[in-house]
Parts: C-alpha cells; structure tokens; sequence
C-alpha cells in the first residue's frame, strides 16, 4: 500500500488534480489518496472548487507525487522555499506526475533537466521558460522519463494517469479502469491533438 | 448571472462532479458555481476526495442543477424525503443534468417519465429499474429531453457539458473551451462507444 498525495494550492486546475485522482481512487488496494496543501485546511481551485487537505507536514514522503498545474503555479515558480520543498518531495517520491503547468514548478527544482518533459500548449513558451535545460517535448500527449511523468494541458492528466496505471499494474487493468468510467483512453503517448508545431 | 448547484452525497463519483466543474468553473461571468449536501459541510466522494459544501438550505434554486453518480445513489433512491428534496429543486431549476447513476435518482423523482434518458452502461439494468417508465436509451453518450440532460457513466458527463455549453452559449464557445483544456469533445450525443446493445 502506497500513498498517493496531490498537492494542491489555491488556484489549481480542477481537472489536473481530480482526473488522476478519480482513477487511482479505483485503486484502493494498492493506494491511500491524500490531498495536501501548504498550510493545509481548505483550498480553492481556480473553478471555485474547495478541497479540504492536509498540511504539508503530515506529508508521507515515500509514496508517488502529482503535482497539478493553474493559475496558481504562476506565482508559485518565484517562491524559492515552495521550489525547495517541492524539490524535497520529488526526490523522495517513487514517482511524480505533473499535469499541465505542473511541470513548469516541477522544472523549477531542476530535477527534470536533461530529461523528456512536456506540459501545456497553449501556454507552451511560459511553461517552457522555467526549465530552460530540460528537454521539452512539442508534440506529447504526455511523457515520461524516469519516474517522471509529464501531461500536456489538463485532460491529457488523465490519458497520462492511464499510462500510469498501465506501467504499475499492466494494460489490462488500465483498459479495464477506462471502460468502467467510460473514458475514450488514448494509450499512445506521442498522439498529441494539441501539439504545438 | 446563474446559479450553478451540484448536489454532491458521501460516495458521489470523483469525476460526475468534477468533469462539469471543470467546464462550468471557466464561464465565470455566465455561472456561480456552488457545492451543496443536504446537511453541509464536507462530503467524501468514493475516491475519498474531500469537498466542502453549503447546506441544501442555501441552496439558490432558480439555477442550473447537477446531480452526480456514485455509489451514494443506491441508499438514496430508496430515501423518499430525499427523492422529495430532488423533485422540488429540479422543478424550479432551469435545466436539470445528471451524470451516470445520477438518473437514477432523478428518475425517482418521476420527472423524467416519457422522456428520453440515459444513464451508466456497467449498472444499466438497475439504473433502469429506478424508473420504468422512462423511455431509457441504451444508446446515448448523453440525452437531452427539454430541460433535462442525462449523460452515460462518469467521463460522458464531460462530453454532456460541452453539449450543454454549446446550446446555451453556442457551439464556437463549446469548441473554444474543449481546446483550452485540451479535450477531445465528441460532439455527437448518440456516439456512444460503451453503448449497451
């Protein structure tokens, strides 16, 4: 049993964080699904959305990290200690997943440089600025390098949770997961509708 | 400015709420979106997602109204005082949308008698049985009978709010916001690739 924490911060984008998390909920057997924040207490995503999550100190560190993207993220790659501590939580987790400009903080701690990454493209030049020695992928549904995953914008988090899924328990639970919510899985993660080109 | 009203209930389905959220949370200046429970405060969906909520007493009831899926559906529907609550504010409600199991509950209201609907496509039979005189289609991503729009199982609700989005504001509108968060929107109601035949 793992954990599976998503840290959320006011102004995160509803679907980055709930997308993933409606999936691994699935997975009761193999994750505990925690939201954390900061301070913890309730946050607000950008869609007015309030979450009730735990503080930062009640973080268990071993299990995987997902990192939302928003409006949020804008001020928050200039934070030099939410840099550190994200820095902190990444090198302790089994894996981390960011979602849309989630990997812009993400490459903020500079633990994506020299490795695949990809993010949002309609704010694709931003996002991009933040980690000027990482490989940025124009055309990526989502990628992945390491234990690091990066989705395009928004919906693409749940397309990359599925190839998650597909990597940590086989295909066949992945495929079984999409047809229970009667999600139209895009498995190919170089099937980029939204590239940048 | 409207009001936009999910009813959310311990064990609602992450994603039935969340996906229209998503949608709804960007026409700021067309919708106030709310989250509302019977008694208030915070409900667990059956990912174990923590959403703080305002009591159905706040509720402002000449909005648009949403009702989730989930498990919580199943001891509802039996619950007459609650059935009572549902009617009541889908009656006043502008339009009524319901996603997966959601139906159920609505079709237990009687609301929904002679008109088309659709529901989950892994509980089919007993979504149906909730309402037998519904004219149930075993075929439909989602179904839009006046003022009421039912979407099939959990990511149909994605597809059923672009479609709402795009009557009410125009389809340009509903194109524009499934680009933002990079979406492919299946447009077409009666594409329905977990169709039940």
């Amino acid at each position: 049993m793992a954990y599976f924490n998503i840290i959320l911060y006011d102004y995160f984008e509803t679907l980055d964080a709930m997308g993933p998390a409606e999936v691994i909920g699935y997975l009761s057997e193999s994750y505990i699904l925690r939201f954390l924040s900061e301070s913890g207490g309730i946050v607000k995503s950008t869609q007015q959305v309030p979450v009730e999550t735990l503080p930062f100190a009640m973080m268990e560190t071993s299990g995987v990290l997902l990192i939302p993207g928003g409006f949020g993220i804008r001020s928050l790659v200039n934070n030099e200690d939410y840099v550190e501590r994200v820095r902190f939580f990444s090198e302790k987790a089994t894996s981390v997943l960011t979602v849309c400009t989630g990997s812009a903080l993400l490459a903020k701690t500079h633990l994506l440089d020299g490795r695949k990454a990809t993010t949002n493209k309609t704010v694709y030049e931003w996002a991009c600025s933040n980690g000027p020695k990482v490989n940025w992928l124009k055309r990526a549904r989502w990628a992945k390098d390491g234990k690091y995953y990066t989705a395009s914008g928004v919906s693409a988090g749940l397309d990359m949770i599925f190839g998650f899924v597909s990597d940590m328990h086989g295909i066949e639970c992945a495929n079984s997961l999409a047809r229970e919510i009667e999600y139209v899985w895009n498995p190919d993660m170089d099937d980029d509708p939204f590239a940048v080109l």
